[in-house]
C-alpha cells in the first residue's frame, strides 16, 4: 500500500516545523483533497478528545493527558526536538535556559516525522482494540487493518500490565488526568510496537526503565519481600 | 523511659503551631534547657542537610526532598492538616481556594504533634541503620536503642523494594531530588513501624496504594506478563 505523500503546508500553529515537513497520508491517487490524518476522521467525530490525544501524544514532546496544566515548555513537536541546540536557538529555542531534567525529558521524546506518523496510525489501531471502544467505519477499518491486521475490540491490553484496557477509560479523570497514557517498552523508541497505551499508574510505575527492566525490577521486590518476611 | 514534655516556646517560622504545641523530647530531669530534637544533634553536627529531612519530613506535609522547587504551598506542620476547614481559614489558610489534588494531598498526610515527634526519632533510628551511615555519639545511641532496640549499620532497608539503604544515597540527586525518600506503608497512617526510609523510584512506583496493595498489584503484573508472552 503507497501513500500518496505530497506535502500539507505547514499550519500557523506549527511554527518550529520545516516547510515541506507535512506529508499527506491518504493511499496515492485518492480523490479530493490530501490529509495528514485521514484515519482518525472517524475518531473525530464520535470521540474527538480521544482523537486529539492520539495526535498529541504521537507527535508532540508531551505525554501529559488534556486536562493536565503543567505541560509547560514541552508542548514541542517531537522531531523538532531532534535538532540540535544551535539550530534550536536559530528557532528561538534557547535549551540552555531550561533545567537539565526538562532538557533531558525533552531529548528523549525526540522522533522523527515518519516515525510520529507510523506512531499516530498504530496508537488509533489500538484505540479501536479496546474493549467498548467504537466501531471503526469501513474506510478506517480497511486503513488500518491493512497496516495491523484485524481489529478486534478487547484485544488491546496496558502495554505494561498487560490488563485489558476500556476504552471509557479515557474519560475517567482522576485528579484531573486521565487514567489512560501513551506509554513505551523502550522509553526512547517512538514507533509501533513500542508504543502503546497504558493505565496511569503504571506509566508511572515505569518511569524512566525499559519495560524488561521494569519487570526485573519488580519481581526482585517480591523476591526480597518474599525473604524478608515484610 | 520518661521525657521532660515541658512545653518549648513555639518559634516564629511555626506561625500556625498552638502556642503550647512544642515539647522537650529530652529524659525527665535533665540538666540544661529543653530541647525538642537532642537525639538529632549528632546528625546536625555530621550531616545537617539529613538531619533537616528528618525533622522536614517527620512533621511537614510535603514528603519533597530538600532540592525540590515545587513543593508549593503544602509545606506546612502535618498536625495543622489536622483541623478542619474551618479553622484553618482562621489560620489564614483558605482550603476551598486549593485545588482538589492538593487538598487531598495535604489532608493524607495529616498527623497528630505526637505521632510526628516518634516517627523524627524512628527515622533517624534509620538513618544510623544505614550502610555507611555515620556512628552515633554515646548520647544518641542510648537513646534511641532504648526506644528501638540496637543500631547496627546495614540493617536499614528499602520500606518498599526491601534492598539494602546506604547513607550516601542521600546526597545523590538525580533530577534536582535526592534518592531517598520517606515512604509508609499505609499512606496515610504516620507512625514509627508504619514510615520509613525508600528509594525514590519505589516510593513514586508505590503511588498512593497500601504496600500489600502494591505487592499484589506488581505479583499481577508479573502473572499476566507470563500468560501474554510480552
Amino acid at each position: 500500500m503507497n501513500f500518496c505523500g505530497k506535502t500539507i503546508p505547514t499550519r500557523a500553529n506549527a511554527k518550529y516545523d520545516p516547510e515541506d515537513l507535512h506529508r499527506c497520508h491518504l493511499h496515492s491517487g485518492h480523490a479530493g483533497r490530501c490529509q495528514e490524518y485521514p484515519y482518525l476522521d472517524h475518531l473525530a467525530g464520535v470521540a474527538p478528545k480521544v482523537k486529539n490525544k492520539v495526535v498529541r501524544d504521537a507527535t508532540k514532546t508531551t505525554g501529559a493527558a488534556w486536562k493536565s496544566d503543567d505541560a509547560g515548555p514541552n508542548r514541542i513537536s517531537r522531531w523538532v526536538m531532534m535538532l540540535d541546540d544551535e539550530e534550536l536557538l536559530a528557532l528561538g529555542i534557547d535549551m540552555s535556559k531550561l533545567k537539565p531534567g526538562i532538557v533531558a525529558k525533552l531529548r528523549e521524546k525526540s522522533a522523527s516525522y515518519d516515525d510520529c506518523m507510523a506512531s499516530a496510525k498504530y496508537l488509533t489501531y489500538l484505540v479501536y482494540g479496546m474493549a467498548n471502544a467504537p466501531i471503526p467505519d469501513q474506510y478506517t477499518r480497511q486503513y488500518l487493518e491493512a497496516l495491523f491486521g484485524p481489529i478486534n475490540a478487547g484485544t488491546t491490553s496496558c502495554l505494561i500490565c498487560k490488563s485489558q484496557l476500556d476504552f471509557a477509560d479515557f474519560s475517567e479523570a482522576r485528579r484531573g488526568r486521565a487514567e489512560i497514557e501513551t506509554a513505551h517498552a523502550q522509553p526512547r523508541l517512538h514507533t509501533p510496537g513500542n508504543v502503546g497505551f497504558a493505565h496511569r499508574d503504571c506509566n508511572i510505575a515505569q518511569g524512566d526503565k525499559t519495560l524488561p527492566e521494569f519487570y526485573e525490577w519488580i519481581a526482585g521486590i517480591l523476591e526480597r519481600r518474599r525473604h524478608s518476611g515484610g
